[in-house]
């Protein structure tokens, strides 16, 4: 915890998405159901959910490390869909229907507390995505599930994915703020301590069931994040709001 | 009036927001009226925001043609007023103060009808800001004046001020959607024909007061634009909300 000058300097939130404001398992899981019950597919779609997510990470190295051009997530999601409809018996799926698919990313449904923190939290800091999901998918899924945010902001404004240095410095400057009036809130370790380095405040919230019922938890260093919360009300509270 | 089936393609609007969306002649007077009555300085204040805005245009050319490196709006606006506080009596503000008068235009207030009609418009549309006013500036003024935007666009995100053709097909490109699914609402027919030019749809919207009263209209043809409205209730019951 450091200490409460420090904190009270913080003018602006940005968040990461997938994970930490939204359920994308669960989601994910939900709507390909519907995809196998239609077509009379048996699969564990939870299993599908994490198939698809775990190919996001390499892809975007690829990117980083210029294998691949720069694109957006939902290109990213197409191509990692397609290389795992085999298994999953989706294979006949069209391109339209890939394409719907694809978009459930636009239409992830939020964690129980999301809103009602992020309410509060928006009535002292000004709260935005941070997010590599691309802004139309930004966009678009704030306007579906009414996730109040102030902005938008994505890795796409900037051509650079998270955790590199340009997302983190790029949103604190569209803010016209300081590195340091800027705080992350995230329930990944790995992008909290990126943004440390480059300067943020940051905030730790746990989620648990991001990757369902029994999934370990991070390990994190006692004091290594500003702030440790249990969900967004809890932020909210800690942040006297 | 375009067709029907044309109109019917658009899914996202995109406003012009200086003299579209707020009243900026009203909002500097009345905020610069404050600066006199502190200082004690008599001077018509409307004036002064007259002499403030003449010099946009001007200073966006001078970056246009290369006079001037890419500066945010902020910074433009700081220039500007450097160069009237001597005949405005305003001589004497230190950069603090002057500082403080430029965040002037993040506290811009909207026009009576505004938040009301882009509520209704907010329930089948994306709504987005496409001003060359910059990011911070233009989500301060929406915090500040509680304007519903579904996201904030600015011309900032791509180097460009309107009516450069990056600002229109920069703004299609990060909502996801083809040229012809956007529609520019602005007050200002400049604006609306570079934005038909490259292909998008286009809502002019009346604002009779923003030079003040006795200002003559602007020349319109009749069927230039796809919709002319009154005002932004106007513009929504035009489109069926």
């Amino acid at each position: 915890m450091s200490d409460i000058y420090a904190l009270a300097k913080v003018k602006a939130l940005a968040f990461d998405v997938f994970g930490t404001v939204v359920d994308w398992r669960g989601s994910i899981d939900r709507e390909a159901q519907q995809v196998g019950k239609t077509l009379n597919i048996q699969r564990d779609w939870a299993l599908f959910a994490d198939a698809w997510r775990e190919g996001y990470a390499p892809a975007m190295d690829k990117v980083r490390q210029g294998a691949l051009p720069w694109m957006t997530i939902d290109s990213l999601h197409r191509l990692i869909l397609d290389s795992i409809v085999e298994p999953f018996g989706l294979a006949g799926l069209d391109d339209a229907q890939r394409d719907d698919l694809n978009r459930a990313w636009h239409r992830l449904q939020p964690w129980a507390d999301s809103i009602e923190g992020m309410s509060r939290l928006k009535r002292r800091f000004t709260i935005t995505t941070l997010s590599n999901g691309n802004f139309s998918l930004l966009t678009n899924m704030a306007k579906q599930a009414g996730l109040p945010w102030d902005c938008v902001i994505s890795a796409e404004l900037f051509g650079h994915y998270k955790p590199d240095p340009q997302t983190y410095q790029g949103t604190a400057k569209l803010l016209g703020i300081e590195i340091d009036e800027l705080m992350l809130v995230a329930a990944h370790p790995s992008d909290l301590r990126a943004a440390r380095a480059h300067g943020c405040r940051t905030a730790y919230v746990i989620r648990p069931l991001e990757f369902g019922m029994g999934h370990p938890p991070y390990h994190v260093d006692e004091d290594e994040f500003d702030l440790v919360a249990e969900d967004f009300n809890d932020l909210a509270a800690q942040l006297g709001l």
